[in-house]
């Protein structure tokens, strides 16, 4: 009796090794995953600021004044001409230096400190806020530059500057892709810390 | 011995009662500030959807074509006719259909579903990215229709059509102000079922 006692001890000794083994693996793999996705974060923001932050184009375009007298003008598009496109470097400057922040405190710091990862929740939901509406304004303008609008009668302006758009839309693409990664990390975190409460 | 033992039990269940029913008036608390906030959140994206789904302006403006022949022309600014004030007004009749919706689960279903409650924080948080990046889109175009750019000879068109743009500043305000409500309504509860957890 008392050895099968010991016996059923031991068991149950080594079920609750497995367990604390398993749930170990389990944070380990959700950490490596939450790297993975600041690391993308920070790399599809950090990239849309410079391209965005870099984009300009100088073009001569032929004026006719009358049919005799073809005149050649300069013109420039520059990113800060624009507020909805400072706005869109702005925010993408702001949650690229925030994903790098909170890699750093995140990853190296020692201890598991409950208001340091409640911050983190905040400021993640900050950026996909922020990220989101920076977007839209940056698409909404690089739309207009597209296509125009003949009832406020805004011409197209992307036949004349093609680099310049080109090289904007793919910075709006992947700042699109960065606001995905952060929608996906306040999800996750949110999520994972609401295991059994269903009470706010 | 026997009896001291017995009032020391009885001062136990009266604490544990006592705690227990801070729970659930906490809980209720929490539940009326949760209500407030979706009736909030509900009643200012309705109100900015239905200003600006029937904002819109006729106008009959003076056109000189030479000196002397002046020549009146009827101009009319309707919300649908730019793309990024058909994604604002859908945008707020999303979020305030799901407002409607929320509360009717969260306040009429009985007992508490983990799943239900998973559901409206994930869509809470898409609310915000939905809200964010309409705003975000609405505001960019309205700016450029108060102030204009010279840069992309894009010219303001307020001054013409002065209630249209009123209207539509009032229902972005109300909007940015429902959409601020749904962060706060994300954050709250991804915060509050925060609150030992802090491993992913």
């Amino acid at each position: 009796m008392e050895n099968q006692n010991k016996v059923s001890m031991g068991t149950m000794d080594g079920l609750q090794s497995i367990e604390k083994e398993m749930k170990m693996a389990n944070q380990r793999t959700a950490k490596s995953r939450e790297l993975l996705a600041r690391l993308l974060a920070f790399a599809l923001t950090f990239v849309a600021a410079i391209l965005f932050g870099i984009n300009k184009q100088t073009k001569v375009v032929p004026v006719l004044i009358t049919p005799t007298l073809p005149l050649n003008v300069t013109v420039s598009a520059k990113w800060h001409y624009l507020s909805a496109f400072v706005y869109f470097v702005a925010s993408n400057a702001i949650a690229c230096s925030y994903a790098a922040l909170s890699i750093l405190f995140r990853f190296t710091s020692k201890g598991e400190s409950n208001i340091l990862f409640k911050m983190i929740i905040i400021l993640d939901t900050l950026m996909v806020a922020l990220l989101f509406s920076g977007n839209g304004a940056a698409m909404a303008i690089a739309l207009m530059g597209y296509k125009g609008n003949s009832h406020v009668q805004w011409k197209e302006v992307c036949s004349v500057f093609g680099k310049f758009c080109d090289q904007g839309a793919v910075a709006i693409g992947l700042s699109q892709l960065g606001s995905l990664v952060f929608l996906l990390l306040a999800l996750m975190s949110a999520l994972s810390s609401n295991k059994s409460s269903s009470n706010y």
